[in-house]
């Protein structure tokens, strides 16, 4: 069970090691939308996107022997690197479990943050098996990405500072539309939001085929994805919803959205123009779902979180790759 | 003469039309560069530049009659949009003298806030001239893009921001580097940067073949560019000093620095990769200044002023044209 007063009390401990990231929001592209959006860019996060929040408050909550012995996480790559910065500040030793086929700079940074990584195959691999192992045989404690009460405490942050930054400019929005792949953010962030703001409909919005969140949200039991299923999205195909946070995201949210790989490129491309901000596919999907229709928005208010952007310049290119201004580069 | 007071005043009247722009920060890049670089983020300014404060603040100092004739201005393309919008917000119909080959979002941004956009050769027709003869055939007021004692307050309202939040978060920096064109911004901000912070050193920052503010400073004298001279950073490629903001620069000021646009191209890289911010060319002298060692800071904090992210996506394709990532997109 996890409270209010967990959030809180994570945005008290966290508040030396994190930003307070921005709502931004384009009056042009509200124009555009014939509605208002406000963006909650984690993108401008430390390490580029929210799961700093989850793994510093984790880090913060072990004893000084737990930290002696260091810490394990297995992560698609943005988890990699806020359990990485946050071993770091907590100087403790991090080996992180990585699919190979992970974006490099995700990679590259965690090793930047002076962490071990550790490749596996996420197709044919068990990452888990392999972060438990190496836990048992170093003594590391697992810091897993989103089935743990420190963690969910720790990204349920961003959805106090949602409702603070909204009552400190006197916005009353109707929904919230936020990236859904395990489901800790948006667990943390609906327990705190529903609290404070009962009102306000909170969906998850996942990339096509990986629409778990949606299907069980509708059949009241967690399924699964198809495991040959493939999207761009690569931080948040996950293959299940949690446990812990499934429990949560059933009571308190409104449904789920669907979105396909090729609006999440628009939604980039939206961002891009309108917010100047830097936003990865799986970070996208929220925007996107606006973008196609999935959440008309007309004259209303919208929360949309832009959860990381740890994407390279040149993985962008590749997804512009055939589009008209992309020829002319 | 232009007082602390005059940008103070600014400030209070602007904060309904204005975003207040984070101060961002990335450690990882700091650990890169061996120092500390605290980024003002005013790409993320409403219509993506730090131009909607002077704007605002010149078109809040209009009467009612001055306001029902509308206004003129004469823009590279940021300073049109910041007026557009102001414009837009205050009721008053705003003419643009734009161009024609400055970016198509700029332009289409203008007309997007409702202004009527007049095209002219930048290389042969005088925007000024055309923009008189506007004023007095039509009774609009001219909003100028630096040499106007309220444009200047309200630019100088970044450097009030960046005051404000070193302080809030006890940071000492020891230097500030600012993009330059005609001095509007750095004159502002120099005001009350000097004022309120006297040991901090602030430095114009220009494109190679467009430093006529470092040469004025030197010789004491304002002089011009040569008018074949070209450069990627279109926000900055004004002709000389203006006259009113050289006079605070002269005196506020510890030098100017030159920045190839190569370097310059790096440094929007470097900003999408490290601070998942849009930056456009010439908003991103300060850092590309960095980048190439024109100003060491190692065990330094320096502010950086990113003063704008109006770039198409289609022109960052087009300058990372040849580079190794580009041609594996």
């Amino acid at each position: 069970m996890i409270t209010c007063k967990d959030i809180e009390n994570a945005a008290n401990i966290l508040s030396p090691y994190i930003f307070r990231t921005p709502l931004l929001e384009s009056p042009l592209l509200n124009q555009t939308l014939n509605g208002r959006v406000l963006f909650k860019a984690e993108c401008l996060q430390r390490t580029g996107s929210f799961k700093i929040r989850g793994a510093s408050n984790k880090m913060l909550s072990l004893n000084k022997d737990q930290l002696a012995r260091g810490v394990v996480a297995y992560s698609s790559g943005n988890h990699a690197q806020g359990v990485a910065a946050a071993a770091q500040s907590s100087g403790a030793s991090a080996t992180i479990v990585i699919p190979q086929d992970a974006p490099e700079l995700k990679i590259a940074n965690t090793k930047s943050y002076g962490a071990n990584v550790v490749l596996y195959d996420r197709y044919t691999e068990n990452r888990e098996q392999i972060a438990k192992e190496i836990a048992e045989r170093e003594g590391r404690v697992i810091v897993p990405p989103y089935e743990d009460k420190a963690i969910i405490s720790g990204q349920g942050t961003v959805g106090l500072e949602i409702v603070e930054q909204l009552a400190e400019r006197s916005i009353e929005a109707q929904a919230l539309l936020c990236p859904c792949g395990g489901g800790g953010l948006i667990s943390g962030l609906a327990t705190i939001v529903k609290s404070k703001l009962p009102d306000m409909a909170i969906y998850a919005v996942e990339p096509k085929d990986f629409d778990d969140t949606r299907r069980s949200l509708e059949t009241g039991e967690r399924v699964s994805n198809d495991p040959e299923a493939r999207s761009i999205c690569d931080a948040i195909v996950t293959p299940m919803p949690g446990e812990i946070t499934f429990d949560i995201n059933r009571r308190l949210l409104s449904g789920g959205l669907v979105v396909d790989d090729s609006v999440v490129v628009q939604a980039i491309e939206t961002a891009f123009t309108y917010l100047k901000v830097v936003v990865e596919p799986g970070a996208a999907v929220g925007l996107a779902a606006i973008l196609s229709g999935a959440m008309p928005i007309e004259g209303k208010t919208v929360v949309v979180v832009l959860s990381g952007g740890n994407i390279e310049i040149g993985s962008l290119l590749k997804l512009l790759k055939g589009k008209a201004f992309g020829r002319s580069g």
